[in-house]
């Protein structure tokens, strides 16, 4: 079987760079440690080369499709889910009470690596159904509890989160799917919602569909937005029922179409029942919940998409011969060999870009989820600043593996040249599949709008303040070092800089100039995003560093030289585009603003 | 129809900017005039409309596909052949005595434009036909050149160019397929060639490859190279004998589906006849008029896809009521209306991005189509400055519409959210069909080597120095008018960046190290192509600041503004990236290079 992820990288990442097995030190992860973490990875690595990476190609060519009423997923579904339900797959980070294995985000995440590097197409359905049984575990009551979470976590039932309506795409305020009240608790639905993914398929019994809709007179915007679970079937008196929530299409996409994305009916026939989770009004906010694991889950993804694709590239590198190198004289020996086209330093660049971006993107991924951890086992304080940098960091975790991770996949796909093209290689399903990511759970524009507009501004700045410190402690222990001071001194003006431009957009901020002030977010992420690589990669190298005058480190000594070589790498062809991001943001041409009229263009 | 280019921009372009209307002034050019031009302009719009762009979908979703020997092409390319050959569509650049029209290449290309927007998969059959026809005509004998032009021009005969072989890839010493002399000029060949675009399809009676093959006995390299007209079917005795090339296999490629990719086996069974054009050995250097038109032809089509896509998004943008506004107080008034998503300012970046990169890449496409044309007009010392340039600008006018217009239409897809990512769409079909243009013709790593490696070197450097002389023109003229001095600024610190970094790459050559010289060839090829393009850009506000002021203009006065502040964007978003490239190509660390070992990856 070709590679597709590096366990070894996964692992120096986990436990090597972010101490995930320190976590074990508290109660909760107290029936862990480092080797029973391994042992979940090697399992999931058995899987993944099992029942994942077999299908991923096949699963493009024989795509979800709407047949007859419902949506026709492949085979090998129907086996996952239940493999995942008699191991224990899904609602692994959930409490024991909750029939969880209560294991740290930091592992649970470092298993969808490998899961989603062996087969993007696959994970999210067993990501949703654990995601929408937890927001059940975390606001539901009893009953709710009680009926959907054991058929959800055993793999007999899957879940969904249903936003996104016709006329409201991105805008939540907008949604009109409505719920009549009925009795205590019950409501009757009715509306559509639209790319739902897995919101319909033929590998569970049930589908519970996590559903946003508005309670008849509740008010307007996002306040009068409600939760409700709202079940394909609904089991009443033993039996399952029809409930009224009735799949009528499914998109037919550019990549991912493994993955089913569908429009729903609810109550077409006035027969659609919902729950309501939790208080009324308050939905959106339990929403944010799973939304913001989702998020996380997205950047998982698209790292894990782009991993896939590195490894694939690199493989055709070491194998194809083509070219040769340039003499001295400028001309080459023709009369020569070919070489492999690793050896061109062209081809080299394109292969070091996809792993610095995505050896750097797992890292932060990795980071958000330890941070997720912290905030179950820290208090007070320590709690309070994990909240405030996991906030921070989620929109930078979702955003940079999906932008970036695309143009490291279209890298990849170039080293192959014409062969890149073809369908016969696997780089352009890679490359498809990718796509959606920056639009998944909230576009770039979304995404960058959250990073400026809140979270660099919570808690009077104290997020952005949180994050200076740690970057501060990266920079102060890499000074230290002579062969790293070079690069905290290239990162320390990456910071300079991204606060330069924060120092020059504020200000509109505060005189209410919210236009001028969000106009560049997107280029702000692209930069704040550079600027947080780079600490992963600072951090990766100092601890290559370290392991390299250890007498006993885990893995050889080239190892962690590649890592060493892969942030110089970062550093020199990736970080000087925080440069670029900061002359950009206060040049004072103010050309996207709508003042400037419709006819421009 | 919806629009897909804008007849405005290239005739401002082409005439307000460019001036290809004073090319009649020369002797071959004489029976032309503006006129006949727009009239050209106006015949092949409607064209387009008609033939070409009510089929880019279909021709997406029934692909070139190879059946029982042959390879299928959609129904409309054979009455496009005919309409072609019939109204002289065909070799319209050529000679009065060759049976051409005579016409600029200026013109054609503004006519490609037009074409190649409405549909990406057709003008490649037409511009392989006429560009193979025009290499019989430059270097063939007066048999070949009698016995072919006439039918290929009628759309009777269409052509290819056969270079790639698949141990050879883009190296093209390695070819191998073989020519054994049989009679005066008559040779048998036998070899293999893949990716041969347009290589078979049912839409022209005979296929005429112009085939690389190395004469028994040559010398090895690019040096032992021959040129044959090779065709699927010989004329013998007023018949036409099967001549042995066989098509065994279509690629399946990610876009461009309706045009054919082929795999061709030559002489399998020993019948395989080709006649050698010009001398022997001088294969590769004949190939290279065809290969140099085609790749100005590459960067064309990417422009016209990319346009297309840019139409496509704007249109959506004008239509889709999504969000509000933020007020002052930084909320949103959730009981008013949706607005167009055109109001929002990250829409509006993203259609300006699409915007700066296609009309400043449509220019420098014309631009060197213009220089062709003053080629063949010019004398002595003027003519020979046309040719340098030309030869400058050629791996740029090929490069950055390939990579910046798939960024663009990346943009482009964003827009629209989730139904972007959607099959039912076409921004996924404009993404899928351009990835293919930093591929063909050589990658985008080939075009740089020829940039850095050859042409900024060429003439001892007289090519870059004509080149600065240009934009010093452009900026002395722009230096003197308020408005357009601080863009002016702007431009030339890129252009003095962009000889820091020559400076500091030059030397690495001068001593024989080809390898440091050349290792980050792309990243000058990016900063290269920034500061060609923003010349580009400052000639266009130039012009359109010129007709804002005349009395009377051809166009609106919002038409020349757009101009203006598209040339804004391009300033203030695209043109900072020279920065961050000179600060990659003087940083120290060479990390690509091969002496790094194989197991940093």
């Amino acid at each position: 079987m070709a590679p597709y992820m590096c366990l070894d990288t996964l692992r120096f990442l986990s436990f090597s760079v972010h101490n995930v097995h320190y976590l074990t030190q508290y109660d909760r992860y107290r029936d862990y440690d480092r080797e029973a973490f391994d042992m979940l990875f090697d399992a999931a690595k058995a899987w993944a080369d099992k029942d994942f990476y077999p299908y991923y190609r096949e699963m493009d060519e024989q795509p979800a499709t709407f047949v007859e009423g419902r949506v026709r997923t492949h085979p090998i579904l129907k086996s996952i889910f239940q493999h995942a339900g008699e191991n224990g797959w899904l609602g692994q980070y959930f409490d024991y009470e909750d029939g969880g294995m209560q294991l740290p985000h930091s592992v649970v995440n470092g298993i969808n690596h490998i899961l989603e590097s062996a087969n993007n197409h696959i994970p999210g359905y067993l990501g949703l159904t654990t995601g929408a049984a937890h927001l059940i575990a975390s606001f539901g009551s009893e009953w709710l509890k009680k009926t959907y979470i054991p058929p959800m976590l055993a793999g007999k039932w899957s879940g969904t989160m249903a936003l996104t309506e016709p006329q409201a795409g991105s805008s939540l305020s907008d949604i009109t799917t409505t719920a009549y009240p009925l009795e205590q608790g019950i409501y009757k639905l009715k509306g559509q919602k639209i790319f739902i993914s897995g919101g319909d398929h033929e590998a569970a019994e049930n589908i519970v569909h996590l559903t946003l809709a508005r309670i008849e007179g509740a008010p307007a915007g996002t306040r009068g937005i409600s939760l409700f679970v709202v079940p394909k079937y609904r089991p009443e008196n033993g039996e399952m029922t029809d409930n009224d929530v009735v799949a009528v299409a499914d998109f037919q996409k550019l990549g991912q179409r493994g993955y089913s994305t569908v429009h729903l009916v609810y109550g077409e026939n006035n027969g659609c029942q919902g729950y309501l989770v939790g208080e009324m009004h308050q939905g959106l906010a339990y929403m944010f919940q799973m939304m913001n694991g989702a998020r996380i889950d997205v950047g998982m993804t698209a790292v894990s998409t782009a991993t896939a694709a590195y490894y694939a590239s690199l493989k055709y590198a070491q194998e194809r011969p083509q070219g040769r190198k340039i003499l001295n004289s400028g001309k080459k020996d023709v009369t020569s060999g070919q070489t492999l086209i690793i050896h061109h330093p062209d081809v080299r660049r394109m292969l070091l870009k996809q792993k610095a971006i995505i050896e750097g993107a797992l890292s932060l991924v990795l980071e958000c989820s330890y941070h997720s951890d912290m905030i179950l086992c820290a208090e007070g304080d320590e709690k309070e600043k994990h909240k405030l940098l996991l906030e921070l960091l989620t929109p930078v975790a979702k955003t940079y593996p999906a932008e970036k991770g695309r143009e490291s996949i279209n890298e990849g796909l170039q080293i192959l040249g014409g062969y890149g093209y073809c369908m016969d290689f696997p780089l352009q399903q890679y490359l498809r599949d990718i796509r959606i990511m920056s639009i998944y759970e909230g576009t770039t524009g979304i995404q960058s709008l959250d990073l400026l507009g809140r979270k660099m501004t919570m808690s009077e700045g104290r997020t952005w303040t949180l994050l200076l410190d740690n970057i501060n402690q990266s920079l102060d222990a890499a000074s230290t070092q002579t062969s790293l001071s070079d690069y905290a001194h290239l990162l320390r003006v990456a910071v300079k800089d991204t606060q330069h431009a924060l120092d020059y957009l504020l200000p509109y901020a505060m005189k209410g100039d919210f236009e001028n002030f969000l106009a560049d977010a997107s280029i702000v992420m692209d930069m704040v995003s550079h600027t947080i690589i780079g600490h992963q990669w600072l951090k990766i190298a100092l601890t290559a560093h370290k392991c390299l005058s250890d007498v006993i480190s885990e893995f050889r000594q080239s190892f962690y030289q590649s890592k060493i070589t892969t942030m110089k790498y970062f550093f020199k062809y990736e970080l000087p585009k925080v440069k670029s991001c900061l002359i950009t943001i206060i040049s004072s041409d103010k050309v996207t603003l709508p003042d400037m009229g419709a006819d421009i263009f």
